[in-house]
């Protein structure tokens, strides 16, 4: 008996809402965070087993990007989802899936929505994301004809399936905010691959409260141990380029010969990495220097 | 020095267009049929150089489904594709993909129309495709409102980019008919087996459009003898299942023991599988039949 | 709860002997034949309800090569066999896995052993496999022999250990003949297309041994439905060649105006592809005409 | 014409030597440093090309794990390698692979042989690698019992073909050490993956120097800007934890506090991770302190 199966009992087939109208929902689960343990066990041997506890064993793998024993874990969900955001989820290659057809069936009567206050600026910084919330007032225009223009396309998809148009050919004109179902079933080690991408700050909105609802409601409480695990060093983990290390080096080299603690902006620039010396603007600097500020190695300026 | 490479030379770049705005090109490709055969002969050894010529062991490999070879094989397309057909392509997962963004960049400014004798109806047998053609005075109507809709749809598009939304939300209701780009690599394995079920009488008449495209414009001239066995063994093939086996060799044996030579309706029935005997209709049974008649086993009835 | 629970709860763990020392043990599993038919209904939606019952729209699945439903039932093994028969099994990639490691561990003490009559000759027509039974006399020798090389090689082994050499070098020069042992995961539709290659008469009878016991211990009793229709459509169906077909058609058309039920060899040899014609030795036409044998549409000659 | 095209005219079917009697060679490559750009540009669209150059871009697309673009180059090797090896080498899944038959082909007469000072012993701190090498008067021995042990297996293998054995079952005790042959073809992304994994210390010593050969001998001349960015932004790196961003944190606060510049041991032991106070040994603790040293953030202590 998986030591999940009250968990998973308690999680099947209940529906997490995301979005205006799409959910997420487990389907089945293979394994728990003891399957992992195993698989790894039959890799590393008889050793492994006296020095550490399973807790401790998942955080080693994980630490150590073991990828194999958690792919020994799978988990298989029925999602609805607006096929805009789908086109990102099916990027994912390694994973099963059986979407609704609307060749088959009448395409899903239900439009992705947005509420006045959910339109969002084009990011200044970001080429592809999005920045502040647009104002009330022209959100609210926007919503408006959001709603005008799925009526006319759904109107549009009924007249053609009314004059006897195939399915197929009828669904072309369908708006990208329509919404799809489909099952997806993945093993765990690819689950949090996609997670630690779509959770990113980078993701679109829409595929990152998915994510969301996908890590912290089902893989959180499924697998506990492996989901603190990825939590600890993979999703909060931070990389540091061959550049930023020897920076870092650098610098704390140049603090301890002055004897001061906390560098300036302009220790910063003293140690830079002398490629970007000459560049007025340099993003990959840009990136340090906020990693930098995290750590507390540089003070934080007003 | 490939003995393809003056062809891929002639192909590449050269736009073979689909659709009313769509096409296929190569850009580029490792190995020709010669690679197919100097990887079957790492693993077939010495012997095969004696017995064979490159046609007849590439016929071989081919026959009897080893297909490793084949993947030794690239091709690297640059496609432009509706989204509705694009969501179909990209269920195949052993590909590398790259696509067109519309978080980066405005959406391409072109979709998918259907001309007034372009319209299909919904088929009667076949729950997932077409049938006949539409009435085309209704079909005048349907490509007028589909015109009026996608310029509509742009018009909306538009005006969010113009209000500032950002374009990874402006996209949203993009009708499926908008084409997008896309860079698609993989080997002539997997893309003979894509070929197979895309040029399929079964597959949608847009995607079948884009298979058979890249299959005899692109596949047949880089890859002639692989082309030729491919046709040959898998696309014109025929698979006989057990109960078909079975039936064939209770249907010549029952000819024979009656000296006749070509089998009737009532000869199939008497000798069709117990399990059908009973069903008014039998789908497996008309698909059986059909067999029979393309092998010429049974009459073909008026 | 899945259908097949109480029969998976007794395979678990339950291990099936294969060859000296090897086993196949079930672990977990995921779904049911039920599974392969809910994944099967999103795709092909509500319809499919009404006409079909579960059997049925599993084997028209399966005929008709609609592969995704049954990547949504998922199996792990634990197997136990010689490294030899590993090199080929881990060949296919679309599977999860976690093996021994002979890295961490000392390597298992026991290797394949092939008693007096079970040495296979070299097959004559077949390049890869094995033909009769050696003589028994020979067989003893050759037993003898191998039991005393198993030995040296595994105290090779043990005295490198005992001299401290590191296990990941130590393991250099073990036989092929070693077990190893495996967590094996895979989704039902990879899983049957392993059998398929592996169950097949041009497997070596080694790895045949393992996958016809997967096949008919573990797959059989927890996918009953799946299992039957696999049997039907895939491992005892008969695929024929566009060249094939074209003869069979020449072949009945002959037979048709001759008056005649059942063919000779000289109207197989008068309706044979034209490009056999000139061949003395032609292995695409011996294929052809065994299945013709097979299919009762030539006489079997003595 | 691919900016690589000369260098890998001059590459291709060179053989690079690794171990004993192993190599590796460049059979094809599809593509160069500007295939990525170009795959990337699609996706990122024409503001790109304005902003970058075509260095810069390639670094931010490595520095931001934007893998796909390095999926559009790939590589096509031959490789001769000792089974032991190979074992290892073909876990990773995401490649085409045509191996030497031992079925279809006598097995290649070579084993890796190993010198009176290549031998390792097992490592104190590491349960999978090697440690110091071993005394070099048992190296003579272990080296003599070695030729003498592949010798006998040769010999054994020889006369069980001579008996008439089939090859596929003569080849069940040749020793791991056996070379066997392949051909390799992947695409970049993975092969990087590939080698990062590799040419990692972890590594077993055999396998580094096939990757660290394919590396620097094969794929730094092919791309050579993918391979600068893959230095320093992957191979290089360095990850730092939750754990250990969150320490760190709290230690150059401590420091800055204290108006010290430069931290001890003792300094690290009061900001621990709470959960490893209590433990007397944790590595977790001591890979962090490695890294706080690498950085300089703690002295190095004699």
């Amino acid at each position: 008996m998986p030591t999940n199966a009250a968990t998973a009992d308690a999680l099947r087939w209940k529906k997490f809402p995301v979005l205006d109208d799409g959910f997420v929902t487990l389907v089945d689960v293979m394994g728990d965070d003891q399957s992992v343990v195993q698989a790894a066990r039959v890799s590393y041997g008889e050793g492994t087993r006296k020095v550490s506890d399973d807790r401790t064993l998942i955080r080693y793998l994980m630490r150590h990007r073991h990828t194999t024993p958690f792919e020994m874990a799978e988990i298989k969900l029925l999602v609805r989802v607006p096929m805009d955001c789908w086109r990102q989820w099916i990027r994912h290659r390694t994973a099963n899936v059986n979407e609704y057809s609307t060749r088959y069936s009448l395409a899903i009567d239900a439009t992705q929505t947005t509420p006045p206050d959910g339109w969002r600026t084009q990011a200044a910084s970001n080429r592809q994301g999005s920045g502040a919330p647009l104002d009330q007032e022209i959100g609210a225009r926007l919503s408006r004809e959001e709603g005008e223009f799925q009526a006319a396309a759904r109107k549009l998809y009924e007249a053609r399936i009314a004059a006897a148009v195939a399915r197929e050919q009828a669904r072309k004109d369908l708006p990208l905010s329509t919404y799809t179902e489909a099952y997806w079933k993945i093993d765990l080690h690819n689950l949090l691959h996609f997670l630690a991408l779509r959770m990113d700050a980078h993701a679109q909105q829409e595929i990152r409260d998915y994510a969301s609802t996908i890590g912290e409601k089902i893989v959180q409480p499924l697998f506990p141990l492996v989901w603190e695990a990825f939590v600890d060093y993979s999703l909060e983990g931070l990389c540091l380029t061959r550049l930023e290390r020897e920076l870092i080096a650098r610098l704390t080299q140049r603090l301890a010969s002055a004897g001061r603690a906390r560098a300036t902006e302009d220790d910063f620039l003293a140690v830079q990495d002398p490629t970007w010396a000459d560049l007025t603007r340099c993003r990959e600097r840009d990136e340090c220097r906020d990693k930098l500020i995290g750590l507390g190695l540089i003070e934080r300026t007003a």
